[in-house]
């Protein structure tokens, strides 16, 4: 069966696909309609079911794999298909969620190695306790959750493929400048974003929990760190320490993007950097992917919303 | 004796003054010299030490008590010192710094009762464990620590002074508007500015610490009230915990001056405004009774840099 | 009969209402229909009245009472009424639009005694003279007016309710600091968004009048007090006069938020402060009581635009 | 004898200044000093009076003329005089003040005519009542005001010099643009600076008065102009009334730069443009006057701090 | 015929129109329509054409003139044409589609003739070569192109309209001004936004180049100045050539609007004022044509969104 | 002879500087001084001369190698110099000032290595004539000029290091990002800031020239390359010039920062971020350099002024 991304304009298919989102709306003719995004592991496709039944607004519900029979049109410049018929899967047909959500493109067990890989190149013992004290605590969500809602590395996977990236980049910059202290960089990346396995409700059909909206993802990792310390063993107010909570509070750099604290140690700036070009490269191969050549993609929010320019085969 | 407040233009005089901060510097002709700030319990006053020893240098150091000949001028629009005279105390003679430092204008019992008063009125269990727990983990410099190195309540005490005036406003408040949660107004109240006994290094000669300012106060005390769930067994992810560390997260009201997340519960939201009305009257009182009727006040650093007027009797 | 905020998903019910707005629109397909806000005193609801004719456009306007039969539906995410039927009343029934507003929930009787009492305290006989006679100048408006067209106290009897309001917080905080000079205060608060009553155009369909636009309340209520002041024979350039013009021109805060000057006086200062506290409270509680607990409020235009959670029982 | 303005470096020199302003200062060795700056017609210069006694503290006051010999340096770049010797003048000297100001280069009784000629084509007679009722009122002051009292026009009869330039040059837009209203336009022209009289204490040792500060002068003509509709018996509510109170209101184009509301009425953007015309004009035309060609400017406070640069002779 | 601006609501009508723009979408109720604007000399108008078919989705394209039957309506406050009819034109029928753009309201050759007398008036001889050499150039584009896509002189000819009617300000100001340098300043009117005819892609239709986006009209009119000097063998490091750069590169004021380097000589702080004026006046102008005395106008984009007020004949 | 950088607290000392700033100011008392910075290749400190007479003004200029005799103290928490003697070399002592300069801590012939090497990576035919072509134009100053007057790599040399650095971290990203154009990336990193070239005065007593004051480096650079285009003989307007402009253009990132254009190709974004992290590493180095362990820099100007703490040895 064809992917979704391999469909073209005014093509007729049928296939399994996975319910991502489904909001319940009433027409401006009274009539009540799904708005759904179907999914499979190569992207998504949005569709409108029309004249929903009570019943069926219950069975086609977030989360189910379901069988589409479609076309695929295009409205106002997106891709989306029109919904011929929508049925839940028999018992025989695939019906496991986790096959049909988008991925990292790097396997799990390549990123661990990655991972544990770098952990050696950690010195500092209570740094290298930290680490793998937290990553064994939320090591299923680390390979497992995306990096955010929407924007970057909004995938499965995409919090640990995301680390991973940011890992090979420091590695370049320690070679580069030698007075940063490697230890530190990597024990920041591997932790800066672990808060998210707390502000974030999962893999599938993800939001913000509550104590993600009030806290947030920066305190919240601050807060294991210091956690960590008391399992540990560790005094808190050591400055090795200190200056790796300041890592992940000032990963944002700005106060307005939400850290409490600017980056003020040269480590804490790096780290910042590094992010945003692994967050950037991100969105824009995701927006550039989906554009053609000698075309315009579509505005990105997270870069301020601009606009970026496929050039044309230049070479 | 004269206090400091008290002196006129012109004045001569003599007493026994703190050493507040001791800066030494070179003149443009070459020469040593040490810009004082003296203080007595009814304020503080610059004064320049000129052609200083190493010697002097060494003597005259910060939070040594002195006793000081000179003349009360104005230098640029400031009262100053001129030195006559300057010398360390005697066996016999007051040496206690504490009696020198500016205090706040209530008693640390009247405070402490005000406090205690208040703990009655903390009906959830949780929040009001968690505040005992806290101010009994930092009595001492709760009641001790000013507010701020500079700016509002830069005086010992004033921390509690602080606490105790915003608690007097939120009271009235809860009066006003009773759907208004009371006990986690008057807890937040209470710890919101308590992670300062961390953030500052005492009453005399107050700096920030390197935790202070890699960390910040707000993050600091909701550290505490993180490990304080810990020692009393209480389940931080209960909906209770997170808007307790939202309260003390979110008082600064904006990204921009440091909370990691924007008030979003309603009592978060009162919290910041009564914080702002407290730090408000502090300065301006401050700059106020340093200014005759019918003049402007100096700007004040931490009201966007404004001058006041204070009007002529008008009554 | 069941008043609106009342009425349950689904439920279907009949019963007089005020037009509260009316908008003609054409809808996608051509045809006219006329997009309702219905209002009693409990609430509004909106609701669209299709393939209306010319006749029902002039029949059904703005201020009329009608009786309306319908059911109570949400549409993305808000409350709207499906209408079945809609007619104009009989002589008979219930005509009367005042009945259907919204109202403050004091009666106008207790807000009056309230701010005749406050001029007691108003010492300053130029102030007092100025305050009674614009109470008086305006006095139906100033118990019948809105205190804005949305956003926080946008009923009848809002103006008077949000100026008590802040007189009993400016009494709470003269209380406090006494150094406020609290004459001036309650001038001040009872005087500064009186000249709503000129820009606004009254309490039903409430829109910027042209002065309202080109002026503002501000400017609008300083001309008063100078008017005033020719009229009681006041020299409107002793400085008691010219403090409480700061007063009102001042009370926005920031030259960003339409004030000619920024606060310079102590009291002008903490009026802008507590017109804060008590819009911020109105527009929260506004948002709240139409959330359940564990919920986010709508977003909050006037705050910034943010959503606040209503937090789930936690006494 | 030389004007200041013709003095060279190290030039010696003797004549009669005005004392501009004096501040009385404490030099870093203790020694009292006054910073003064003399004036002529032809400009102003710094220059220091060492050791001064109290005896010439008092005698050496602004307003006074004084004869000076002294010669001409330069400090950090700014000219100054090293003064030899300083005394007041004798009774058979020159020491009328307002001989030695900078003025307008354009006579007062030419400012007259212009204004004179302007107000025949005010056609409205609402405006032409107002416009001559409030300059007939403050003639005297509006022909000997500066327009400020630093950056531009800050010299007597800056005032009208400022107003008529404007004046031209709403002309030759009412020529360009016949859209516009030229009545309206010229009357907003001649009325907008004109609370400047109020705001301003007058064309010596300029500073702005307390009613400048706490109302500003905005809001001054506004209330100038109402007034003066009491007097004239002329309906403050009708439309031509409340366009000319938005004229003056919106005339600095900002709520930044303290309008109480932007400009929404075509002339009213206009009016506010060619202030900035002209303001520009005279700041850039003071600061380049100072400058070599090849040279940058100083800063220019009012032009966002820019330093412009002088081009050489490049016809 | 009647022209379109001359409809009146409700009116039947038929005629030639010129397509000016053409999107096709897909309704709500999954049928393919056609969102036109129709334009003749004298404006345009919106109108839907429902359930196109591809034929004559393709048949009726940009640029084409076509002959229009339909009823002229009002939708949500904007004129919009209910199409009876649609076909193409005839070949005895009018199908010169520059017959049916907005014009500049000048005709071309008194333009030219403007430019011409000016080009007299440019003394300096590298500027005098220089602007004819890129007028020759540019010349036919110069007094075809639009000055903008949308917002301002967005009309046939509206570039040297733009440019002329900016001569006629600038000599006005030379003439209040001397010290303004005239040549320099008419060589950067001139010149200022002739990189526009490489920025957008004509008069029809018009939208930005690649090249328009990824450089911009400010650096292409440079760049077309120093390859002028290499043509015209002028060294373009001469202090006039740099300067005459300078103009070009600061016309917009700001970084924040895209200047490179903010004015920082005289001549280029007016050409972007007098650029501000020409630019409000033809916005308002647009604005107010379609607002009737007494309402305000739509929001103006380049106007910070504000919407003006157009007030009642107040003569 | 030691050198600046290795100079204890109140160490006497003799030898051989340079020159770097020298401004002649009068004292308060009166006095004429020069405000000195003198150099070596390790580093640079301040002194002052007092008392000078015209003859030493004329003598000691900017640019000479000098004798200086002295004691190294500290000012304000600076290091400087307390003058003893300074008097001019003698024919036979050093006096090529390129010796005293500080330099890129890589030797000339590694860079044009580098630069080389990558050069042959560059594909695309366009963009490798013309990089070459420019390189050979500005051989000599590429690599003997400072990439800024201060800040970053305000060295000689500077320009180059920053150059080659960055091409290193650009080889890093194309390894981790293949989609990346590595020819694009390359071209863009070699010719970003050699506008500097003409921006600045060169090595020695950096200045901004006149051009580099009004056009700035990006459109310099910009510039070049349409005049390489030229003199190559390849059309400007084909997309992969465009990009290219568009590169040199973007770089800065902001309008705010100078760019008239924002990025808006993947390549620009990225060569805009490896320049801030280049920018930032150079500036931490240097300010760290200065700062002791558990110590905090200055306050460095280009990093939004903070200081940065430097972590006690934490391994």
């Amino acid at each position: 069966m064809k992917k979704i991304r391999d469909l073209v304009v005014d093509e007729d298919f049928q296939g399994f696909v996975l319910i991502k989102t489904a909001d319940v709306r009433i027409a401006k003719n009274g009539k009540t309609f799904i708005a759904f995004t179907f999914q499979d592991n190569s992207g998504s496709i949005d569709g409108k079911f029309w004249d929903a039944s009570n019943d069926e607004i219950q069975r086609f519900e977030v989360g189910r794999v379901v069988h589409l029979t479609g076309k695929r049109e295009v409205y106002q410049g997106n891709p989306q298909v029109k919904i011929y018929k929508l049925r839940l899967t028999n018992p025989e047909e695939p019906n496991d969620p986790s096959l049909f959500m988008e991925r990292a493109p790097v396997k799990k067990e390549a990123m661990e190695e990655d991972i544990n890989q770098t952990i050696f190149e950690i010195i500092n013992p209570h740094w290298n306790r930290i680490v793998r004290f937290l990553l064994n605590k939320y090591k299923k969500e680390f390979f497992e959750y995306p990096a955010a809602k929407k924007n970057h590395h909004a995938f499965a996977g995409g919090l640990a493929y995301h680390t991973t990236t940011m890992l090979h980049l420091g590695k370049s910059l320690v070679n580069e400048y030698p007075q940063l202290d490697a230890s530190l960089l990597y024990a920041g990346v591997i932790l800066h974003d672990l808060g998210k396995v707390i502000e974030l409700s999962g893999a599938m059909a993800t939001e913000y929990t509550v104590v993600g909206n009030l806290v947030g993802h920066l305190v919240l990792v601050d807060e294991e760190i210091t956690k960590a310390c008391l399992a540990l063993k560790i005094d808190e107010s050591t400055e090795d320490i200190v200056v790796l909570r300041h890592m992940v509070l000032a990963h944002h750099g700005q106060l307005d993007y939400g850290s409490p604290v600017r980056p003020r140690i040269m480590e804490a700036e790096i780290l910042h950097q590094i992010d945003n070009i692994d967050a950037s490269m991100q969105m824009l191969n995701n927006a550039i992917s989906k554009t053609e050549p000698g075309e315009y993609t579509e505005r990105i929010f997270g870069m301020d919303n601009r606009s970026f320019y496929v050039p044309k085969n230049v070479e």
